[in-house]
């Protein structure tokens, strides 16, 4: 198993463009630094809580600050932008990045983000994804065409042997694509199957996850493509210290609590999927508390401890999966047991795990 | 006077996205620490010359590297965009650099660009570039409104106390835009003049230039707006090295030079400028070479000689304007001797103008 970074971000509202900007650079750099092999950022154009709305500028500026990490946006939101304008600069940064960058794409889930693009029937978002992931595509190929499609026009113009044109495919050609699901059947990790893409299954409990991984293989297979669990990627609380109580006390007391209490908990419960999160239908999701989350949603603790759990999951879900990402948290006022949180992941727990 | 930089690129079409990339950050850098007050950077999607098709990328990895150099896109072509997707982008962009940030905006020029987008009529580009200016303006506002104009839909949420929205405002609540002129009269300098944009003049010679500065005050006080000279931004090359012989070494058998036979001069020739930058209406235009530029058109020389040079031009102008902008050329292969010619203007021949 790898480790990554989700830094969607769960920056805390009070915080300035230019604090979220740094910080998520800055984690970026320490994520490439101790060894996590991936590091994807979030894109909401009106949020609070997930507030970086242009996550090709974080990576644009880690660019240079990192070496061997890829990066990609996870994901740009594709009615919102002209597709052939974005296919082109997803290229070039992949072209900058020199093949270290992944594009994740999604349809918009957030009906003020649609809102400001004019959109208030978020009906057809799914369909203007379609099309954009088309164009892109044909644009990336930089061959002539022309297209008129539902809701774009686009096209790539001829060649001029007088006024040669700028080559503007990706990277070694292709585009490595990806895509993030959250409920059960979830089309988008369906969709993801049937084309190639990295799906990364937002951590809603291990039926939907056990759903993710089979519904994936089914799709690739109806495709004829191959597939295997290492193609995974699932996000999940992470917070490791120097024994079980500190642990608790960072992620309880600190911005990882926060984030659920303020933000996440009512967001999957909007979304109808905190009760999969639940080791026991009897629970009231209204006790669901910073220590409920410490003991059956987050895995935290000491080294050894979250090592076991890790074990114990893997056993659950018959075996382990591609890459784990961790969501990044708002520890920019005290960053150090945090980022050594992270080292150790990558440097004690990980190694441990592929053993 | 101040001094500036304006990085189109004109990087030669042999170079990588990451050449032209790393070498457009780089020259930030450096602009940055000479003194330089400004470095805008162009965009076109399929242009060779031209081949930075997202300065906003470029702008992102500058932003931790500079301190004081305000920086912008020049032009973001606006036809291009989702409107309402790019005000929250530029938005963000100039709350990261605390104020920084300046926003150059344009119709788009390339029929190659257009075609990118489905555009084979560009005489709407204008059109468009109104309606996109007025959307990223309410956009800007942060308040709520519904729009469905002839190209776009856009608005903004109402807000929601349970779900409050991200501050979307740029820094200090506006935004200070720009663009850029040609020919004269130039649609886009009045444009400018009446909405208190900043005119970024190309040079093509001063009858060309003593238009824009008409045209500018005109629209302004039509609209009851100051104005003055200082606003005025001008795009000239300059390159100054130890001895006038070395500096026009430099030039006419550097990439300067073949920046300006291979694209430059075909271009201006083109747009049916040439003819302005010529010091004498019997000039052939098959005859402008590297030496007639470096002679009548650049300012190349000692600092000396360019100062003296400056002195004339002024006098020429009825008086200095606000900022000039050097052209970017590709001297990565030999960054130095370009780099110190920068500096000089900056700390040697800018001082002395402004006595």
């Amino acid at each position: 198993m790898e480790v990554g970074m989700f830094q969607t971000p769960f920056m805390e509202p009070e915080r300035t463009p230019a604090q979220v900007f740094d910080w998520a650079v800055r984690q970026a750099v320490v994520a490439d630094e101790i060894g996590f092999s991936e590091y994807w950022i979030g894109e909401h154009a009106t949020l609070t809580w997930e507030g970086i709305p242009s996550p090709e500028l974080v990576i644009a500026a880690a660019a240079h600050e990192t070496k061997r990490i890829k990066l990609g946006p996870l994901a740009h939101l594709l009615p919102y932008y002209h597709p052939a304008t974005l296919a082109i600069q997803t290229a070039w940064m992949s072209q900058i990045l020199r093949g270290r960058y992944m594009l994740g794409v999604a349809t918009g889930a957030y009906p003020t983000d649609a809102a400001l693009r004019g959109i208030k029937d978020m009906s057809k978002n799914h369909k203007m994804m379609i099309e954009a992931i088309g164009i892109m595509e044909r644009v990336w190929k930089g061959e002539p065409f022309e297209f008129e499609g539902e809701f774009w026009k686009a096209g790539f113009p001829k060649h001029d042997p007088k006024k040669p044109l700028r080559d503007v495919r990706p990277y070694g050609g292709t585009m490595q694509m990806a895509m993030t699901g959250l409920s059960a059947p979830s089309p988008s990790i369906t969709f993801a199957g049937a084309h190639g893409f990295i799906p990364a299954s937002v951590y809603a409990g291990n039926n939907f996850l056990r759903s993710h991984f089979e519904s994936y293989a089914e799709a690739a297979a109806a495709n004829g493509r191959q597939s295997n669990r290492s193609m995974h990627r699932v996000v999940r609380d992470v917070l490791i210290s120097d024994s079980d109580a500190e642990a608790r006390r960072l992620a309880t007391k600190g911005p990882l609590g926060r984030a659920w209490m303020e933000y996440l908990k009512p967001t999957y419960e909007r979304f109808g999927v905190l009760k999969g999160l639940l080791h026991d239908p009897s629970v009231d999701p209204a006790d669901v508390d910073v220590d409920y989350l410490a003991e059956h949603v987050w895995i935290v603790g000491s080294p050894e401890t979250v090592t076991a759990k890790f074990q114990k999951w893997f056993e659950e879900l018959g075996g382990p999966f591609g890459t784990l990402l961790i969501y990044g948290h708002d520890y920019l006022d005290d960053p150090k047991p945090w980022e050594e949180s992270m080292r150790r992941l990558a440097t004690e727990v990980a190694p441990r795990l592929k053993k």
